[in-house]
């Protein structure tokens, strides 16, 4: 089984290594980890972006699964480019695994970041006046739910590890459920 | 031609008004608009965000195209879920229209949440010693070039609109060109 490693993890320091880190668990259990940074790109070219979308959708393309990095990314949410590649997993009918490293329900992540209230017409709301979505779920429940129905359901740890980047115990979590699923078991 | 009509619309205190504003104007350009809203879901019952879910996939997987409105929300970039409907349309084959209100490059963005600099590595980070994406882009350049790619480019307005909610000049130019694809034009 081939898995592709969706993930705000490349925009972190050490990105290159983590993916190293993510493809040898994957080897532990038998499969095999695509990561974005395997893709040669020249990030000093004009169209170095347009290079790293057609690597990442190749890459998509080429795997069976994927397991995205939905740990809250400079906000209260998942990363957006992990967001619409699960997105595109999904409608590609691909397998969906997914963690967030941090348990936290949608609502008292919003509320990190100014006051969540009641409004009059009986909304929860953010400070601009926008609705929060309040179903106690970690984050949108688009992605929640199509990890439900097309793969297996997000996995948070109980309580959010001291090092939210770099602890890879829920990404190997993620793993074992799609080993199983590759070698046919039910999980 | 059917039309998804993905975004954080959805959550604004008149969610319902402007799912018939945008209705109206794909009508007017003789195209069909499906708002998640038309969907009849009981907020109370236990399974509401899954029956959200399944309606929202049941109407795209109706629909020929999606038109996701890509204002950032709550953040830098935009809503998770309409970015998880953009990347699901991607890979069901759909034709792909979006557009920010917010014309601002992504860096700009980020800036008004705290500082972005040079890292010793030569990398533009945030205040978490993430990287920022520096192509010149509005948001994410999974999104960005799947427009590209598989639809036609993220409009922007030349200039913020005062309410960056309710102003739908950028949505219109979305739907003239989805109109013109579904007569068989280019554009």
């Amino acid at each position: 089984m081939n898995i592709y490693l969706a993930g705000p993890d490349v925009f972190l320091p050490d990105a290159v290594d983590i993916g190293k880190r993510k493809a040898a668990i994957c080897a532990r259990h038998d499969v095999s980890g695509f990561y974005p940074l395997d893709n040669a790109v020249d990030l000093k070219a004009n169209d170095a972006s347009l290079a790293i979308f057609k690597g990442n959708e190749a890459m998509m393309d080429a795997a069976d699964a994927v397991i995205a990095n939905l740990t809250p990314f400079r906000g209260p949410g998942a990363d957006a480019g992990t967001v619409y590649e699960l997105g595109y997993m999904a409608g590609r009918g691909k397998l969906l695994f997914a963690y967030s490293n941090d348990p936290a329900v949608y609502v008292e992540r919003v509320r990190r970041f100014g006051p969540v209230t009641k409004s009059t017409d009986g909304r929860l709301t953010d400070q601009d006046g926008l609705t929060v979505e309040d179903f106690a779920l970690p984050d949108n429940l688009m992605m929640i739910h199509a990890l439900d129905l097309h793969g297996a359901r997000l996995v948070t740890p109980r309580q959010a590890p001291a090092d939210l980047w770099h602890d890879l115990t829920a990404f190997e979590a993620c793993v074992v459920l799609a080993a199983a699923r590759a070698n046919g078991k039910t999980s």
